[in-house]
């Protein structure tokens, strides 16, 4: 099959860089060119990527770890990936006098490596193309409800079917809303142990200054052993397992990689939203990012001058302050990305394209109504934009909306959450909604006694004011039913006071007496004739409302989206990579700096000299003395000999998103010779769409934690067991 | 002679960049080996630069202007200089309706050109070195204050005598305190006029934030034209007068530019501080620029509280504030700058060099004994420092010392200047101490004015408070006596009480009662019995100490460093540029980006399209809609092919000093191609010392200037008049 060769000779026309984006699934491999890989600079034969028949090859060994990318590493067990991915397990054993957080660790002997009692690693078993036998699913003249019911259910099924083999969890992957439905399977191994983590100084130096920026100097990697059974099979944590002997691990390169280098970017990204329309990209950044902008930037003010020379507010709301000026300034960097990157002009050009061909295509004619229906869809939702942002603003029960928002005013968010619990309650344990099963109980209880850390009554009341104020200005039709009721009419005075009354009236902003409260009916906690409370039954109707909504949405978007992304694909020729969802996938690179303005040039590698460059002796830039030392005497062995220097960092054209935190870089010869952990504030918009000029994705140069290793750490059994020197 | 080239390939070899430190008389331009610089890129001939006998040559064309530097470029006197420096022109003509700032001003005709009252183009005529004739008049046997008593009279009468040749300005200039002394002849030419200015969205693009900085994309250029008699002589500005036609001018070159191309730096560089001994560095690294920063870090901090939430003293305090915040920036980066340079260990270095060489040279004995009497003064500055660093803090008068710290507390600044102006007043208006002779009332009473708009009396009060107790915590025997006697041994409260009083005591701080308070005599203000009054009278007493110690240390230092220096000299075997002191130098430098820092790398030049990158409609980066629409449509006039667009910007190793705003940047055939405006932020403590690494200067390529003339003023015959197309 030929492909390939005119997209890259458009994207090099384009800019002088070399850029492959795509994030291909496991059955695409199989379907590019291999003299096109080839030539690009892979050694192995694609077989050696991902082998379906036997279920082996470089991605059985790309595996799924605490939600992060990661890859074995040993033939023993060894899992790489990044600090930040291990930083539960620090922190589940860390305690007052051992502060792995701050000192990092490391076991010199298997027995002293360290269980953990939540840390899982998922590793691919198969994929099978299941779209077949889920659209036989759909009975004949059903309506897209009934489409996407029926549908659910023949997953569901086909889930459930596949777990019947002893250790397996599966998934249905839906591509693209439905293009392709693809039956992952997978198992799970529970006994996973840390092994290596470095000080926080190495593992996060930079911190959040740092955060989305080149040059970078961060040692964000760690080491986790798998244990299994004596047969090998998955096991709980038990004294007689023994290291996982995994079907596929990674050879550890140390021969190095200058700029220019193809590289394979393995892992599970997140979700993105590539497949969009262009007016749906316009939609996110006129009306969605701007608004966030737009309140977060309000709740940032209120936050700190609520809380101004009050020590104990100041605290309350600084984890909530910090979460919210991070979604606030990720939502201008939307912005600004997608402007810089031209996304949505490239996305109206690249529709169009399709649009004019399928045209002329008897069998795409479907694709040209499809873009309408989706265009008729995206106007019904913009038309009730403004009151379905306002409620999905709070999170309800254990939600952690994309990007850790969190729930704010926290009266509505506990007063709602309460009263959603006790309506889920009074189903069958089986139909609850989830976040609301006896399984979730504790986690849910965890979460209110959480926010009940971070409340603060005097900003809680202010920012719950300006929800009302924003919702009492929304126009006739789209009305806030349970705001409106307490609140319509009033002005800022009387709000203000109403809101007042409702927190002294209610004893649900007491912890102890919420948590008790947690247990009850829906007709014990409606006896209690709490305002609040009311308000928070009131509020979940509302939002019971707009899930509805969002799903009649999603079943008509799941009729037409596939129809436009076959057009889109059979106008391209060539496979198209669906939008990630956070299932396996392989992206193609090269190491490569790039201009991020006029005048400025980023070089594709950092060194060590720069992490010295950077100390300052103050958080986030402080190096314990030892590392001071080992830095300013740094050896021979790990120094590149073209940076004249240890590398640290580099960059590359890595198609990257979330979930492949943690993914490893792997060279042409199929070595392991990075650690992706982030991508550049240029690139923060990449997830709608790759720009060659600006997606770059950040890695740890694994050099640098050889070096770690061997001279800081001396750990040489580890080194052994990694098979350097 | 040759020279130059061992130097050259020691640096060459410790940086792959191309750097030529120095800032060159232009007695020294005929000492530097004409083979060099033609190998460097000069194709003119090396008198070219300055014909010493006749008084001519590109040194010719360079003019100082409003105390910045700038260029002849035209055979009718137009002078070009930075929008910086021709700011108070702008001022000057703006009024309501008619904002010359805002806007930028074009005379489309000579008649059009608008006069200023005060900016003068002074032009050099001669310089003659005065050593033997100076240094002759020192008596036998004087000690050192006598000594430079005699060098001082000495001085005034070859200035007296210069200066009765008809329109000639002249000064001694010192190099390296006494290495060198040279009678400089200028004449000053009093008629000039405005002739263009960009509007501020282009000269001052970028405003504070890009100050400093790199990339850069600022039209900092305006035009000038110097006016004479009919005999083409200086002259008041007349009606009759008739464009200057200078002995020399600038041809512009329109054939661009390129990285590594030979550039020379031509202008009046404020001063630098390279001779100092590595010790002396030190005390400015480790005392003078972290007080500062302490100090003004303080003031910040109170000005801020002390003006929030009030409308006019947040008016009053803002300039200050800026001022301040400026200086506090400036100092750390003098600091980051000395360390990233790692100017004080090369300094050391170079230092301790030439005293291992001048012990074995019979000679130079006297270098060593100079070093430490150097060494030894330096130790008695530094025992008195945390005093006198309090006493330096108020510039008392009209006085603004280096970059501009503003006064404060302005209650003891208006009342010590009081005292020491009704001091000086007593004396014969010919011995005045500068800023209190006759001719300076007018300055003097608008300066006390203008302090006066800047007056908040609670930021006032407490910064006077920090003062006093700065002043308290000094160890006995370094005490303050004004301050002593009036607040020794009261606590925190009992001080800020005696500070209110005083302030509610006193009619100083009402600006009317003060100007009229300005005309009257020591016994008058004496007799009011004001108490601020007499502290002010005591401050007084205790600067006037300061002056005489800094004197005595002044002349003692003139009798020790100039051997020193003779040393480095013959110890470097070539010749060595002396600190820069206001007076004309050239310099050698080459177009080349750097890198700030690891990862990074500043190319050598902008262009428009990252002008427009920029422009967000919020100042300073707001581009009025005609600019925005020139800016998208730019022509193919003044695009440059490699750069694929039109320069903005240019970064080159030209070693500049703050004089050097506005500085011609000319090539090898003596053509303009750029005018300098500023340095990178990695190159604030170039004072100290030059890095090849790091030091660049920023200028404007002239095709920018070329381009806003042609593309956006259509100003025709302005660019017939430079001889461009």
């Amino acid at each position: 099959m030929k492909m390939f060769a005119p997209m890259l000779a458009a994207l090099l026309a384009a800019s002088p860089v070399l850029a492959l984006d795509g994030k291909w699934t496991p059955g695409q491999v199989r379907e590019i060119d291999p003299a096109w890989l080839k030539d690009q600079g892979l050694e192995l034969r694609p077989g050696q990527l991902w082998d379906a028949q036997r279920g082996t090859g470089l991605l059985a060994g790309t595996v799924n770890i605490a939600g992060c990318s990661g890859a074995f590493v040993s033939k023993r067990g060894l899992v790489l990936t990044n600090h930040h991915c291990l930083f539960p397990m620090l922190q589940e054993h860390s305690r007052p006098g051992r502060d792995l957080i701050r000192d990092g660790f490391l076991a010199r002997k298997p027995e002293e490596e360290l269980a953990s009692a939540s840390v899982r690693v998922e590793v691919p078993r198969r994929f099978r193309d299941v779209s077949a036998e889920i659209l036989a699913a759909v009975p004949e003249g059903a309506d897209a409800a009934a489409r996407y019911t029926a549908i659910e259910a023949r997953s569901r099924a086909l889930v459930d079917a596949c777990q019947q083999r002893p250790g397996s969890k599966c998934r249905v992957a839906v591509h693209d809303e439905g293009v392709q439905y693809v039956l992952i399977e997978s198992f799970e191994l529970r006994d996973v142990r840390l092994v290596y983590a470095p000080p926080r100084a190495v593992g996060e130096y930079g911190g959040e200054v740092d955060n989305w920026m080149w040059p970078r100097h961060t040692g964000d990697f760690a080491i986790a052993r798998a244990w299994a059974g004596s047969d090998n099979a998955p096991a709980d944590h038990a004294t007689g397992n023994r290291p996982y002997q995994p079907e596929f691990h990674f050879p550890i390169s140390t021969r190095g990689l200058a700029a220019g280098d193809f590289l394979m970017l393995l892992g599970y990204p997140g979700i993105t939203w590539r497949a969009l329309l262009a007016e749906e990209m316009r939609e996110r950044r006129e009306r969605f990012f701007p608004r966030r902008v737009d309140v977060f930037g309000e709740w940032i003010g209120i936050l700190e001058q609520a809380s101004a020379g009050d020590a104990a507010g100041t605290i309350a709301v600084a984890a909530n302050l910090k979460g919210i000026a991070n979604r606030h300034k990720n939502a201008q960097g939307q912005i600004a990305g997608l402007d810089r990157m031209g996304t949505l002009a490239r996305q109206q050009a690249a529709d169009d394209a399709v649009a004019a061909w399928a045209r002329e295509q008897a069998q795409h004619q479907g694709a040209l109504a499809a873009r309408e229906a989706l265009r008729a869809l995206l106007a019904e939702r913009e038309a009730g934009f403004e009151r379905d942002f306002l409620l999905n603003l709070i999170p309800l029960g254990t939600e952690a909306p994309a990007g850790g928002v969190p729930p704010l005013p926290k009266a509505l968010y506990f007063a709602a959450t309460l009263a959603q619990n006790a309506r889920e309650q009074a189903k069958a344990d089986a139909v609850r909604a989830a976040g609301y099963t006896a399984a979730d109980a504790d986690k849910l209880r965890a979460r209110l006694q959480r926010e009940q850390a971070n409340y603060f009554a005097p900003a809680d009341q202010r920012i719950f004011a300006a929800l009302v104020r924003r919702a009492l200005a929304l126009p006739e039709g789209l009305r806030i039913a349970s705001l409106d009721a307490r609140f319509a009419g009033k002005d800022a005075q009387a709000i203000a006071g109403e809101i007042a009354a409702l927190y002294a009236g209610s004893r649900l902003l007491d912890a102890s007496a919420r948590e008790a409260m947690l247990g009850e009916s829906v007709e014990a906690l409606q006896a209690r004739e709490d305002p609040l409370l009311a308000l928070g039954f009131a509020w979940a109707d509302d939002i019971a409302a707009l899930r509805a909504r969002e799903r009649a949405w999603l079943a008509r978007s799941a009729i037409h989206r596939p129809l436009w992304r076959r057009a889109v694909a059979a106008h391209a020729g060539q496979p198209v990579a669906p939008d990630a969802n956070g299932t396996l996938r392989v992206g193609f690179a090269h190491v490569q700096g790039y201009s991020p303005r006029d005048g400025v040039v980023y070089t594709p590698f950092t060194r060590l000299s720069g992490v010295l460059e950077k100390h300052t002796g103050v958080e986030p830039f402080a190096l314990p003395p030892a590392l001071l030392a080992a830095m300013r005497d740094p050896g021979e062995r790990w120094r590149d000999r073209a940076l004249a220097d240890v590398p640290v960092n580099f960059l590359a054209d890595g198609d990257s998103s979330g979930g492949n935190s943690g993914s490893p870089m792997v060279n042409g010869r199929g070595e392991l010779v990075g650690i992706n952990f982030d991508r550049v504030w240029e690139n923060v918009a990449g997830d709608f769409g790759f720009n060659p000029a600006y997606s770059r994705n950040i890695s740890v140069d694994v050099r640098y934690l050889l070096w770690q290793l061997d001279r800081v750490e001396d750990a040489q059994t580890l080194l052994k067991e990694l098979r350097v020197r």
